[in-house]
């Protein structure tokens, strides 16, 4: 039995906020990824998500245990979408922890999760889940797709990194020079990509694509290095 | 240990279309009936099921499994919901199936769920629960609240039925007479509740109050009587 | 790695009322099968289901939840038999969920499973299994071999349907023309195999070797069409 | 919230050969304790495992694994009948480890369980649960209701014993001069009953209303001494 | 049923490194608790699980999941021990997850997990289960009594705190001004501690009697505010 | 795809206790194995085990249920630490009954156990292995690498046998005429051998290479005959 490659791959929540014509994308690059490698791919939760959360504070819902939860429900929601569209290729239902990731992945060609516990962004799921599986590279579909000097809807003179290192991205975030900074990666997932030497391949969400010139060897984003 | 009585209810999806202003009162009337009685729920999907499902066919999903599996996720995610804003009181995640109810039911106070399996309406789920509890009453809150002999968006003359017995309801829910006849109740919810001797009682959903008038021996829906 | 195709099969509970000799001819059959084929099969709960039953009433169980989990437990019992008659070739129990019977057939062979929940025939799971992996045909070997246009005890010029659409089939079974209907097939098995186009091939259940003349083109029983 | 004392009761596997009347005397005298006990039951698989179990054979199942594993099922099925019977009173399925047992304890009135896991006797499993729920007697509705000092089938002379250590016992077994010895106790259950200090009082099967009689202190049958 | 308090109480795992003398504290002051408050308590693996770590190391493992999983189990290992202790007192196996946690809860007297999951240390265990439950405080019987303004065994005249806010906290460990810094509480705990509000009381671990002070409004130790 | 043979190994707690020198030879044989069988492992769980029973003796625990799942948890410790070194080869964590064995076996390389359930040694749990997955031999990583005709610390002229029946055996530990007999194997284990023809085949802890020479068709220890 010849054994596949892992890819381990994340989704920020907006793709499935920007209805079929993205996700058709995504679905297809997905089902010809399939046929060289084996998938991981960790899903975010997007507006909806929000939405759920707004709806579960104005009834009366203060604790951040269950806020999260309904986070990650909304993330797995969108994950079972994604494993209904991939035909049978997928594991046929959201991984719910590391240890079901790992059972699985020996016969599925496919495994997709949402968030796994509160108090953890999916962007920390897709770094264990490259820790778990082995994988040394984890590509990120994020909101934007590069790490900037500058905030640059502030300002025109903010220059994109090719590379950064984790450690510089959290000086960054710390400064809360970038918009929607939670949005891109927080902490706790840079630290743990360090931690297992982990680069991060970002990817602008609406060109999923791209991601066909990072597995040749270009670098059409910024590339977090574990450092 | 004084053991309380349990009512069952199911809530239509569309309750929780209308935003958090009736979300409040189900929370409100679901908190206070928890004081007196155990609680089981069964919560629908609504438009966002709806939603989901149509993106799942715009990105080519064909399979009524996934397509019902993903309604079936929908209405747990509001299903979750409910369980989070009942404050420690209820069963912590949804009961996926009636075993589960069942081991839970004594030490919990409110047990909350959505759909169980593929291919089966919530309103079976409500109506199953119901016959595994033992209850004899589902209080049903659904998008209309009465069965009314002929369609009363095009009649101005149809009158509402104060009661109507089940196997009558399927005569003219397979005539088509009633709008939105599915979202009201399907034949197999219907087949069940008469085998286990289940009265329906339907109250408008958007009035969840008039389920205390119903407890208090007034009838302020429809009575489906399981005959 | 090639992907074999799947093969439904339902076998009636009547099949482990007669017998070793009938069970060997399956265990050959299903072994000879399997060389070629995925096989997913689904038992149902025969005569014993009906003593354990009638037992369960004599000694005071009146709800439907409880008896028909007794059946369901017999019917796993009878595809517990089957497994362990497979040598190795099986899953090593029978599976509970449509879920659980995804995440396995990647890896098993042979699936094997009685009724799933209360309120449901292990003819609906039938249906149900074939729509979650994507058969197209329900190879059924049922107690009678055809379905007739009157009752064939009861009237010698019966004459046998070589094909009927579940349609027609629904409407024969209401005027309760046939004997033993229920252990025919039920409305909401066909219902579900109309909604997902999974054409249904009576075998008579003595006879299971004629399904290798229906997988050669021929119609050894009667093809109940999905329309 | 009053703790109740917990009482451990095997049941042998003939009891549900008898039909109804028996059941029946085990139904009422279990809901006559169940209001002043906790109760922990293991059923036995009697004749119908027994049968399935050569009837597994026939079809050429040959592993001890398979073949156990049939007899658990058919033990477990009891199991699930007198759960049924018991009005909601008990945990709803058999307890499948001692872990489930522990767990559900705390909330159940009533714990049933058939075998539990191949090369165990149900004897076993009674003594095992005994010492997980920290029991000092295990009532045992047997085959037979006392220990003799011989067959007495065979001598007209044989006596029984009020009293007999449990290493007696096995040494009585070991020369086979019990009838149907097997069907009394194993090596294995006596062995785990002396080490944990488990006194196992046997009463006649079809005269389980003699627990009465144990529980006033008086002694129906033999009671065997964990030395 | 009167409803317990909850306390939540992290134990160091180097508690399980001193022998029987000072678990023997530990098992009585966790009775005594028991009989006044529901109790959630989360345990460290201690030297054990350093010693396992680096014999894994020794033998090959890189993979920061695995290493991090074989401590987890050391945790687990120390987290039974306290569960064996609590004579029937406990929940009988240690919780995996905070939905495990909530399910058990409400019939429960004591809780006792170890670590959740990888990349997670136990403190941050014990800060998600106090925000699961609902509870303000966090015990915490930590390697050192207090937190000191500077390194205590370098500095003669370093000075404890009797409060300290979370912030000022993470500034100080950031400095790595403190011995074991790791082994009081990383920064991940302290957030999650500050978003939910909760507070940390820290005691010396090897005087856990010490609790009773605390409990009684006195501050035997350091006041980690959530702020 | 080709099937492997399984082979099935128990290893004595005590290689456990005796540094990275020893599980070094253990991992990489087993690796080397991995690549020409399917592998079973059992391990023991060694003098952290007796003194992980110990504390809890000391700190109050006397159920032998509690000490025994003690015992099981530090034997899968040990199985967890051999799971982790072989680098995604084998099944993610200790199986923990031979359902899940067999559930996982089509897709699984290398299957790591410790103990299974209190009152069970884990040399049953090694031939119960081997029976379930239909293995005809076990190979016996033990404290001794021989049976001998009478205890060989005590007696010069003790001779160890090539090959001896396990009746035989049972004997010579009934007399106690060996030293920690119990280490070696108990009475449970060599019924289960015997009944399903189960060849066990002793080799030295200390020299786990000797396998392969018994894979050639030698025999580097003694030979336990089911008979």
């Amino acid at each position: 039995m010849m054994v596949l490659n892992t890819l381990v791959l994340k989704i920020t929540g907006k793709a499935f906020d920007e209805g079929p014509w993205l996700l058709e994308k995504y679905v297809s690059i997905l089902k010809t990824l399939s046929e060289k490698y084996k998938l991981v791919v960790i899903t975010g939760g997007g507006r909806l998500a929000r939405h759920y959360i707004d709806m579960a504070r104005n009834i009366g819902v203060v604790s951040n245990y269950w806020l999260d939860l309904i986070g990650i429900d909304v993330s797995r929601l969108n994950a079972l979408l994604l494993i209904a569209s991939m035909e049978g290729r997928a594991y046929p239902k959201p991984y719910e922890s590391l240890s079901e990731l790992l059972s699985a992945l020996p016969y599925s060609n496919v495994l997709v999760a949402g968030g796994l516990i509160p108090g953890q962004s999916t962007a920390s799921v897709a770094v264990q889940s490259a820790e778990a599986v082995g994988a040394r590279v984890l590509y990120y579909f994020s909101a934007i797709g590069y790490v900037y000097d500058k905030d640059p809807v502030k300002h025109v003179d903010a220059q994109p990194f090719k590379e950064i290192t984790a450690t510089r991205l959290k000086e960054i975030l710390a400064q809360k020079q970038l918009p929607g900074e939670y949005a891109l990666i927080d902490d706790k997932a840079l630290d743990m990509a360090v931690r297992s030497g982990i680069e991060i391949r970002l990817i602008f969400f609406k060109h999923p694509e791209k991601i066909f010139e990072s597995l040749n060897g270009l670098n059409p984003g910024t590339r977090i290095l574990p450092e």
